[in-house]
């Protein structure tokens, strides 16, 4: 059978034009409410343990205005090295950061926060992206040209950069750009269906 | 150094809107023309022989209105179990295809041709996708509500189907939309640098 999302009202908790693009062209209703937080973490969480402690996290404020809707938050981290790479702090360090991603294979890892009725759970999506050779000209154009200082790693995979350098990704792309759609769906199936 | 492609005037010869539009957000200029042509082919020809093979029979009728611009064009089709899919005859036969992709695994493979002043080149990339099991009802209403007629494989990964049931792809995103823009970008950019 297939799910029916029209009984489902959706908040999603989150500002990025992309996560909203992405959930809207998969079909679904929502509306859009976010606070700002600040983004830290125990230095004790490892890889996936960060974005899904940050979705929480980025719930919590949201919480306490639902009624009987659905809250959908969602962070997006790169790992590479063992190392997180969050956000550029400005254009230099999103200068470094790119270097660093040049020539190697990264993850990007979403984790996605739902809530519900008191109820609430999380899943993560891994996706590996791998980035030709990055000449220095070519990063430096793409920070003055391209709004590198809202996404994590500098980078957006549907920029100019994502579409001529990344020469392959294993896993889902959705995932890249913010959102887990095909996990999610799942997920929202699930709930509509109970 | 970085390749100056404002030398290079580059034909597009495919009305595939999804073609124009990753060339474009790669950052080229280029003008559209295209012919229509039979795309029939040898039965000897195998896997990525089929895409090159008819991207460089989509270049024949367009070679004699060219002066010294750079024509690009492009072929994809499916490929699985051993057998190309090409675009959908009509829906029964697009429910059809979709079905036989439905939980497994394929591979999309686009055959790029290049073609100035007397010389040409081609290439081809390889991507695999990954569907969870479709719902027949997922498959009809994606037929009814969508537009898979012009597709290969009758689906377009940037669709509501590949947002919510492609759960993962390895290689190029952009390869499976119709043009490997990375690979395209390096070419041109040894175009334009000699």
């Amino acid at each position: 059978m297939l799910p029916n999302f029209s009984n489902l009202e959706i908040i999603l908790g989150s500002t990025s034009p992309r996560r909203s693009q992405i959930l809207s062209d998969a079909g679904f209703k929502f509306q859009i409410k976010s606070k700002n937080i600040e983004e830290e973490y125990p230095n004790s969480l490892f890889k996936e343990e960060i974005p899904l402690f940050l979705a929480n996290l980025k719930a919590q404020p949201l919480i306490e205005y639902l009624q009987d809707e659905l809250l959908i938050t969602a962070d997006t981290i790169v790992w590479l090295n063992n190392e997180v790479i969050g956000k550029p702090k400005d254009k230099i360090d999103a200068y470094h950061i790119l270097t660093k991603l040049s020539g190697k294979t990264h993850e990007v890892i979403t984790g996605v926060f739902l809530y519900k009725n008191g109820k609430s759970s999380n899943f993560f999506d891994v996706t590996e992206v791998t980035f030709r050779n990055l000449e220095e000209e070519e990063i430096k154009r793409y920070i003055d040209q391209f709004q590198p200082m809202d996404k994590a790693g500098a980078y957006g995979i549907q920029d100019w950069i994502g579409l001529t350098t990344v020469t392959k990704i294993n896993g889902c792309y959705y995932n890249v750009m913010g959102l887990p759609m095909p996990k999610l769906y799942q997920q929202l199936s699930n709930i509509s269906l109970t």
